[in-house]
C-alpha cells in the first residue's frame, strides 16, 4: 500500500485528488500496488469535509503528514517559498519522497534539496514546476540522458503566450487582451509575476539545473517581460516573417560558458516554437546526439499540472512497490560561468519614430555604419504629419554593442524616439 | 560494472557505439557505475577490427553475447523479424535486459516479449523503434502515466514527411522530390516500406500497444501511403488552409472501441502537427487529464536513434546499479475492438476532373445531395480545353458512405475522373 500525504488543496491539489479518484484503478494496476491519499493538510479542514470521503483524513497541521510513518510520498502543492521550504526539508529528512509543483522554492533551493534527498536515500520530483503537464524534466533526466544538452528554448509561461497570441491573431492592444485574459482566468488579477517574465525566469533556472546541472539563482540571469510589446511590433515582425514569443533561453558552449536569459524574441514563423499558440507551453532542446527536439503541451491548469504530479507519484511508486528505484539528479553540480548578459549576442528588431524629411533614412543608416552594424532588413512605414516609422533588423551583435548603437541613435536629430527594441532569434 | 552486448554494427549500432564513446564519462556518472560495450556481434568481425579498441571483442556468433553471464544488457540493432525474434527471445529467457530499435519485430511479437520479460524479471525497451530520438514511448509509459490516453496522431515516418514538405515548399513533383531524397539519403533505393505507409503502420501498432495496451497486428489496421499525393492536391489543400501529412492515427471511445489507421490527411495549417517539416517526426497525444501534448524530433539517423537506444540503456542501468527497477509494460493487455475501417469517419477532400459546360457544377452537387452529403468547401479551377477541375471538401462521413458517393460520382457523365480522395482531419 502506497500512502500519499497531500499538502495544499487548491487548484492543483484538487487536480491531483481528482486524477487519483478517477484513474485510481488503472494507476494501481500500473504500479502493482494499491495507492491512495491518506491525509490532506489544509488551513481550514472543516471547509473540505464534504468534498472527500471519510477514508481521507483532513488536518491543519503539516506534521500530521511529515511525522506519519505510513506516508511514503509527500505532495507539496501550496506554492511560494515559505512554508514550502520547511515542509520539503523536513519531509526529506524524514526519508519521504517529495513531489512538488512549486517553481519558486525549487528555483531557490534545488541544490540543497537534491543533497538532502541523496543523504536520505529518497528523491524530490518536480515535473509540474516547469511546463505543467509536459514531461520535460523527465525527458531531460531520462529520455535525453544519452546527450549533453547544448541549448534549450522554452515557452514556459502560458499567460504571456496567450496574450501574445491574441494580440497577433485578434489585432488587439496589450491592455485589451490582458483584460480578456483576466476575465477568462488565463491571467491573474495581479499579472506581474507572469507579464514581467519572473515566472519564466524561475523556470529558466530550473531548466538550467536539469539540462546543464548548473546551480544558478534568479540574480544570475537577465529577464525582461512583455509589457512593452505592442500590436505594431507584432505586425512588423509578421511582415518580416517572424512571430514574437517570450523565450526562456539557455545555451552552453564548449568551455562550459553559459548564456541564460528570459526576454521576448522574434522567432522565424516556420519554426515549431513560433506555432505554439494560446496558453500552450513548449521547450525546444538541442542535444549533442538527439539533435533538435520539442515537447509541447498545456503549461497550467488543475488537470495538466495534476497529471504531472501524479505521473511523478507513479514513477516513485514503481520503485517503492517493486524495490528501490532512484533517479536522483546528480548532487554534484558542474561548475560553469554564466556569460554577462551584456556580452550575449542576437539580432535586434528596432522600431524608430523619425522625422519625415528627405535624407532622413541616409542619416539613420549612416549611424549604423558608424557603429559598424550591418542592417539585414529595413521597412519604412506610415507617414503621419511630420513623423514616419522605420523598422530595422540588425546583424547579430552584443547587448553592449547594441546599447552604444542606441545611445548614438538617441542623439540623432532625425530620430524622434526609439519605440521598440526586441531580440531576433533565427534558431 | 555494466556490460553491454551489441548485436549489429550498421548505422544505428555505430551511433550507439559513438555516443557511449563520446559521452561515456558523463553517462557513467549519471548511472553511478562504469558502463561499456563488452562485445559486438557482426557478420564479418574482421571488417571492424580497426574501428573498435582491443577491449571490445568482436564475434560472428550471437551466443557469445547471449550466453555471457557478464553481459546484463543486449542491444539488438539488426532490424527485421528474423533472426531478431530468436535473439530477443533467448536474451530474455537468459534474464538479460533487451534494448531494440526494431519496429517490425516489436510490432509482430510485442505481447510475447512483454510476457517473457516479466516471467524472467527483466524488461525490453524499444524507444528507438518509434520516432527515433523522441522519448514518446517513455513519455506514454511514465510522463503521461496518470492519464488514460484517448488519441494519438503521429507523423512517424521521416522519409514521407520530407517528401511531402519538399513537394509543398519547392513546388516539385512527387517523383522529382523522391529522386532528390534518395540522393540525399532521406529515402531508400527501394522506398516502398516508407512510401507505402508500411513503416508508419508498424509504428502505429506499437503506439497502440503503449498508449492503449492494445495488442493489434498489421492485418488489423488499414494503411495507405503517399504515392498518389500530387503537388496539385497539396496546393489546393493549402488554399483551403491545410497541410497534407501522413498520419498514424489511434483513438479510443468510452466503450474501448478503437480506430487505428495510417493515411495521408489534411491537417489545419495552424495546428502544431502541420508545422512538422522535413525529416522531423512528431506524436500528438490527447490524455484525459494532460489534455493535448506533442513531442517532436528527428525520427531517424544514427545519432538520434542511437540517443534513444543509449537513453534506454541508461534507464536500465540506473536500476541495475542501484537495485532493481522495473518498468514493464503491463503484460495484461486490455480487450478492445478495432472499428472496421469502413465505419470510421472523416471529412473528404475530393479532386474531380469535370467537363467544362454550363450546369456541370449543379449536376455534381446534386449527386452529393442525393447521397445526403453536405459540402463544406468547393473550388472550381483551371479550364483547359473542355475540362475543368473541381475540389470539394465534404462534411464528416464514414468510409462506406464515401465509397457509395464515389461510385455515384463515377457514374455521373459530367465527371471525367476522380483524381484524388484524401481525408481531412480538423483535430
Amino acid at each position: 500500500m502506497i500512502n500519499i500525504g497531500l499538502i495544499g488543496f487548491g487548484n492543483v491539489g484538487q487536480g491531483v485528488y481528482d486524477i487519483l479518484d478517477q484513474n485510481g484503478d488503472m494507476i494501481s494496476g500500473r504500479i502493482g500496488s494499491p495507492i491512495s491519499i491518506k491525509r490532506i493538510v489544509v488551513r481550514s479542514p472543516e471547509k473540505y469535509q464534504d468534498k472527500v470521503p471519510s477514508s481521507v483524513s483532513l488536518s491543519a497541521d503539516v506534521n500530521d503528514i511529515l511525522d506519519d510513518p505510513d506516508i511514503q510520498i509527500v505532495v507539496e502543492v501550496i506554492g511560494g517559498e515559505f512554508p514550502a521550504y520547511d515542509i520539503i526539508t523536513k519531509a526529506l529528512q524524514n526519508k519521504k519522497f517529495v513531489v512538488t509543483a512549486n517553481k519558486e522554492v525549487m528555483s531557490k533551493h534545488k541544490k540543497e534539496f537534491f543533497k538532502l534527498a541523496k543523504e536520505n536515500a529518497v528523491d524530490i520530483y518536480f515535473e509540474a514546476a516547469v511546463g505543467g503537464g509536459i514531461p520535460i524534466i523527465r525527458s531531460l533526466k531520462v529520455g535525453f540522458a544519452a546527450n549533453k544538452i547544448n541549448a534549450f528554448y522554452g515557452i514556459v509561461n502560458g499567460t504571456t503566450n496567450y496574450i501574445l497570441t491574441k494580440i497577433a491573431e485578434e489585432k488587439k492592444s496589450f491592455d485589451a487582451v490582458l483584460k480578456t485574459a483576466q476575465e477568462l482566468g488565463f491571467a491573474e488579477a495581479d499579472p506581474t509575476m507572469d507579464v514581467s517574465g519572473l515566472d519564466a525566469a524561475y523556470k529558466c533556472t530550473i531548466l538550467a539545473a536539469v539540462a546543464f546541472k548548473l546551480d544558478v539563482q534568479l540574480d544570475d540571469i537577465y529577464y525582461e517581460g512583455i509589457e512593452n510589446i505592442s500590436l505594431k511590433d507584432i505586425e512588423y515582425a509578421k511582415e518580416l516573417g517572424y512571430h514574437i514569443k517570450l523565450l526562456s533561453f539557455g545555451k552552453r558552449d564548449a568551455n562550459n560558458h553559459f548564456e541564460l536569459f528570459v526576454y521576448p524574441a522574434l522567432i522565424p514563423e516556420e519554426h515549431p516554437l513560433a506555432n505554439v499558440r494560446n496558453e500552450f507551453n513548449a521547450t525546444y532542446i538541442v542535444g549533442d546526439h538527439v539533435d533538435e527536439s520539442m515537447l509541447l503541451g498545456k503549461g497550467a491548469g488543475a488537470a495538466p499540472t495534476g497529471s504531472a504530479v501524479v505521473s511523478d507519484i507513479i514513477d516513485i511508486s514503481f520503485g517503492l512497490s517493486q524495490s528501490v528505484s532512484f533517479r536522483n539528479l546528480e548532487t554534484l553540480f558542474i561548475s560553469g560561468n554564466v556569460r554577462p548578459f551584456e556580452d550575449t549576442a542576437s539580432r535586434f528588431f528596432l522600431r524608430l519614430l523619425v522625422s519625415d524629411q528627405a535624407g532622413t533614412l541616409e542619416k539613420i543608416t549612416a549611424q549604423f555604419s558608424a557603429q559598424s552594424v550591418n542592417i539585414e532588413n529595413i521597412i519604412q512605414k506610415e507617414h503621419k504629419d511630420q513623423d514616419a516609422e522605420v523598422v530595422i533588423v540588425t546583424q547579430s551583435l552584443s547587448e553592449k554593442h547594441c546599447d552604444s548603437l542606441i545611445k548614438r541613435l538617441e542623439e540623432t536629430a532625425e530620430i524622434t524616439r526609439i519605440i521598440s527594441k526586441i531580440r531576433v532569434h533565427k534558431l
